[in-house]
């Protein structure tokens, strides 16, 4: 039976094992999914230059299963996701775009909770891209080193306290967690802050299962003009 | 069991019936589906006077629903759909809102049939509030008088021609189905323009159950401010 | 003689009083002015829900008005301002609107104060589909709970801190009243924050007239296509 | 009795008379009139360098108006409206931004009727200024020559032919004509199109007649920033 | 002594010749240019995919260059153009990048000419995320397939139509060429058509040599938050 | 030998020779520049109208200059800009837009240090005209009076100031100062933020040395029509 293909472009297991935890609650909806670590990732994706160095495998990993009925990109910053579309005719859905897509339907405004200074740019390209800079009521980083991350307890702190400036400082009304494998941080998170939490990886799981029962897919080529 | 309610706010059952059909293959996903017609409802919603005035007797029919998980508002123009909101946790989905969030997955550009020219203004003030505007290729009528809507050839003949010219003149690579209830055209009208095209209740339908399953709905607060 | 309609869709003849009195400058223009309360509308209105609610009530009063010449809807949120256009011919404004578009003579980034929280998605909503994001500075809740709006000291110094954040933190250079029926504010609060104020009921009023005396009026149709 | 100051800053007496003319029905609101022409500017502007050079005479001539209660400055192009408005804190309308707040409460997308096309690009510098491009269907030339411009029967042909494209290749449902002078053809045109049409120099009066009355100005300091 | 690397990440000498040719009114600024091709990339660049799989070989080869005082990335999408800049701290000037902003320096609204249309939804992605699609009057194809391409002639010829209905349908007043090594089009077409043509490896290195005189380059590190 | 000509339209020396002396590094690029004061100017240009009304007698020193190759004009506002481009075919960059288009490819967001309050809306509406309000992080002025400005040590301390609260507060990543003629605190403000720094003047000539060299220049034509 044809299976939704979940990849998580890093090399950390802890981060897929995760991931496939937190996809549990959609299993019900009767389609298979397999959550997939690149072994040639990054233990993290920290960089453009790292994202971009990663759509090589994580293309050939895609080609490889055979039973695939569609795939989720799963790192924000949706490394790859158009040229993964270039490769396949079936549905392909990225965290970063599934979970803004989601959150516009659950907040006038979303705030972005990312995980490093340095992401930030490349979540305002890819708003941009998207079109949908109008609805960003900010992204912030949460302010923690590396070694911090490791630390349950002070990351949920540091993603409250973001999650909090991002509903009193910048006016956000829904929240999106800016990175995989972190899906336990997000009842919480929506306790403390009082606003409904998109953790991406459901997100884009939701819509790919959606897409994949519809038989809803992009097209590779483009239109003759725009303007 | 509780059940996704999806309220169709004309008091047509023959549309009701094309949604409820329409959403068959979503039911695999393991929670009940009710489509309702609304009988205090016109015919059709044709503009935004006849669109205001339902919103009343739809929330009265929604309340009216005890084992609600969650509602899909089956009218594209989505009316009331944030009064809905206001009056209950549970997820509510629009179906425009839903439609233009899952064409952003699928093309860079979305072009819309409308079914009547009044429409349009309409979907264009609904596409700014969402912010969307900027990935917007075209909004085109398709050029019938009532009688011919009724005539299913004549129908599938200016979808088809529309959705060429939202693709060849207008520039997009997804269409969108202005309207419910016409989900049977959709698969000749992908053939027909080589494009994928969104069904409004089957997206919103599947975004709803996603939702549903991940605990995920909006919160009628505001925020203290925007900027 | 033919009379410009400002209904007020809130209960409270207060408010009707306060908008009536406020709009006594522009009574030289020469165009009598009928200021009505809409008997079946809720004190306040506080979200989309009362607002919808209010459409229905609202449009058979303005049908009711005879000697109409023009309507102007007097609650900042504009709910039946499309519905209204809908149903007649003549000129039909909205406060909100109106005052944007007043606003947007007098400064380049406008500010907003709001009496609720609650309000601000609404009012997000609405400037988005008016295309004027670009133009807003901050909008802004006056964090009064409901006792304190009824004492007129509170509520005037809470303006006046609104305002000096909307100016201060947020870089607006003319500030909108985002209510209805508090004109006897704009003099004092233009002056603690040295910026032009707008208050919605005259700007809405000044435009009517205007539009009026022009034989100027939308037209209900909708073009062929947008895009 | 302090008057409304209206400067047409080309030397043509007769685009002087017509805007004069076109003001009476505005007349009734009780604030007396007073159109000048400014005899040091060319007979038409036809570009940046001319609208520019034109801002020191329409100054003096402005400053010279010891009577003034607000002023108009009657150039589609607002020729020295920041500046006007530097000089003087009374009232300071331009027609193109005047005309183009008053078009967005008459219809979802205005187009414009230039009668030049290298006015166009200035427009559009203006439209992207006050932030409203969202709104823009289409802005269009004439596409005549100076003399056929002087022939009143091709000018009001060639503004119905361009107004029907602006509403149905461009989706215009409100047309602004990009000129001052010409408001004898608003009617024709209004009933050709189908659509509501703005003369500017009507719009920007009204605005203005409006804002003195309520003693509504901009301030010409700035605010500490903007972001 | 220094130099500015220009890197053809496709594997076309003639494409690299052709670069390097049209670089040559720049040289006498002083500064040596060398370009080189990528013997990894494919013949020419299509869609994504080809565009991502070359990042790797194209940073490797970058990397490579021990005299770079800046580099050219010759590709119009700017394949890798963030990748390369978190790799080093010297002056990264991707072609389209630069040809929009020298473009939005020579006319108010700028028209692509894209060589395929699957290129065009990319293009938009990039233009979205630079936030200049309110200054883009159109992006088309030429229409030409892979073998006419190669005919001089032909190619010319679809240049020039493409061009011309960028200008009378779009309303674009300066063209860009969306393509590496076609500068010898460059006056023909600008001849042609009436408008500015910028070629966008010469828009790139002119803007990289002036960088590199100035010192001027990004920093790779992100801000603490946005919105 | 044609010169490009850098016109500082106030009448102040001191600011010229700042300019000349920021230009030396450009100066290899081995076209000769001369450096203009405009003797009619005020000794600062501080609001619109005074930039406006230099608007003459710039044209006319422009003019005069019968060796040029091409003009910057070195007042952030580029006052005159389109009107010298209407008055001669030769390459015309303003230092606004050009810094404004260098910022661009060196970061994401752009922050302005403008030196009075005053100017802030100014630079709003200029950025509206360029489309690239998308990008904007904040625009701060220093908050010094004219006598500190004088100071060269509080001056650089206001900017270091202002800069890292564009950094900091509003997430900028590259810094535009506002302002000509202070190029002397470009390495400092660089260092002391840990941001790239664009200073205008340095940007234009660095673009219009290279428009000159590649014969690239706008057309003072428009088109026929945009939308």
């Amino acid at each position: 039976m044809s299976t939704l293909i979940v990849i998580n472009p890093n090399s950390s297991q802890t981060v897929t094992d995760g991931i496939d935890k937190a996809l549990n609650p959609l299993r019900s909806f009767g389609i298979p999914i397999r959550c997939l670590t690149l072994a040639e990732g990054p233990p993290g994706i920290e960089n453009q230059r790292q994202a971009d160095l990663n759509i090589a495998p994580m293309l050939a990993l895609a080609a490889a299963q055979e039973d695939a009925a569609g795939y989720v990109i799963a790192c924000f910053g949706d490394p790859g996701l158009h040229a993964l579309r270039d490769q396949t005719a079936l549905p392909v859905v990225g965290i970063q775009e599934a979970a803004v897509m989601t959150a516009l339907t659950l907040g006038q405004r979303f705030g972005v909770i990312a995980i490093l200074p340095a992401s930030i740019p490349r979540h305002l390209r890819a708003f941009g891209a998207m079109g949908v800079l109008n609805r960003l009521a900010g992204d912030r980083a949460l302010g923690l080193g590396v070694a911090d991350l490791a630390d349950e307890g002070k990351s949920l702190a540091a993603m409250i306290a973001t999650g909090k400036r991002l509903r009193y400082e910048d006016g956000a009304n829904v929240l999106i967690m800016g990175c995989a494998g972190m899906a336990r941080y997000r009842e919480p998170l929506q306790e403390a802050t009082g606003l409904p939490v998109v953790e991406p990886t459901q997100a884009a799981v939701s819509m790919a299962l959606g897409q994949i029962r519809l038989s809803l897919s992009h097209k590779s080529t483009g239109p003759e003009h725009a303007g």
